[in-house]
């Protein structure tokens, strides 16, 4: 497993009033949503979109293996929230990426999706198979390491 | 244009907490899904699972053209609901889905969906073209007519 | 019945990965959604935040009586849409908003909302009530009006 | 903590078209909403109302604190799905649900709720306070415990 410590992704999201309950505050599944908007942000902005890794890579995508949530403070209509994305460690098919929500400078929300480079299976197409995760992926988030 | 009398299919649907917003009554684009749902298992309770389309009929699938609703009474948590849908005309490639929704006797909203029976267009794969509704299709719809 | 001729806004949205469906455009209800919102910040940008209303002229909000859209091509994941919106009319308890799905210059969907002024009932506060509009309210929107 | 071994609830769930997402499996979001909904039905079932905590309890609900879940298989459009859900354990002020989505006897997914059960705090109406749980709470869940 290696530490990471690289690329940082701001994804901007407004609570709407569609996104909040008849408790006002924001539904809780809407934060995986804006995990996952911003672990695809955090990709599109190294230049890996998810649409061109199957032609690229051969995987299908980086599906979802298991996450979680802490919630601090409630979110309600109109608030503009930030959520700091960042890969936080790499494993060899798998790797953790570390969400931060902010809203100013309170802690709104944070969490962790751990994602799977993963391709079809070559016995069954309906499958798929953890595979190894291609050392320039990781160099893409960490620009700078020497 | 032909006026139908056919299949009557009825969606039930249990309003979650998520469906609600702070005002305590159904948000209103969750009506949209609902009858998207309805018409989804309107054409499945009469064999022609939405999948099968392009094999069968060469055809994408039935994509919306315009929607309406009127709301006449809100829907709360935990309302049990019923969408009754059917289609109410049929036309050279288009067709008219009329959908309500009910609560026991009380009527809560009520609309229709127009959508296009639609093939890629030979010229460009990206564009669709509306392409005319095989008569076995209305047939299905309308078992009994003599 | 008054034609309106003020106050337009415009409401960013990019279309989301879980906007979208199988069929990789985006789900139909998400237009409701985008015009819901739309409406809100159309109100806001004049200086009435629906949550006053209620203390500052005894209504619970403007609800939805009736909606309909029609859908000119599809939207795609990553698309950039604005949302122009403008009440194009006035009645004596409910109001038009119209509104225009644009992606550039490209027109992806057109609609309109029609909204009632209610207060509650005052013999059950369970029911609502259209209530005339305000003078001050449509002179909001329409500000350079001789 | 206690570890519970009481009331399981079972929640149906059928995978609707807009729970898809391009890739043409659930979107994971969508199963914290499930989960939501089936800690609702699993208090509803114990004649737990949430709606009537605040006035029998004075808490003004259930409050999610940390959620994770695991992912297992996907799930696609028109899967049957059914989360099984109990308290796992009692704490203070805090509970443990612990729900499984299953698909048949396939484990899709698996994930555990931690919620408050908290008050306004005396201080500040905007602010929450976590509160000691009734005893008959927590019997509510385990009847048959001697």
């Amino acid at each position: 497993m290696t530490q990471a410590n690289g690329k940082v992704y701001h994804h901007q999201v407004v609570v709407q009033w569609g996104d909040t309950d008849p408790a006002k505050i924001a539904f809780y599944p809407n934060f995986f949503t804006w995990f996952d908007e911003s672990t695809r942000g955090l990709f599109d902005s190294v230049g890996l979109d998810w649409d061109m890794l199957m032609d690229r890579y051969g995987v299908v995508g980086v599906p979802i293996v298991t996450v979680n949530a802490t919630f601090r403070r409630p979110a309600v209509f109109r608030d503009n929230l930030v959520v700091e994305s960042s890969i936080t460690s790499w494993n060899d098919s798998t790797f953790v990426v570390t969400h931060r929500v902010l809203r100013d400078t309170h802690l709104i929300a944070e969490g962790t999706e751990t994602r799977v480079w993963a391709a079809h299976h070559p016995d069954d197409p309906n499958r798929l198979r953890p595979t190894p995760i291609p050392p320039e992926i990781i160099a893409a988030f960490t620009p700078n390491e020497a």
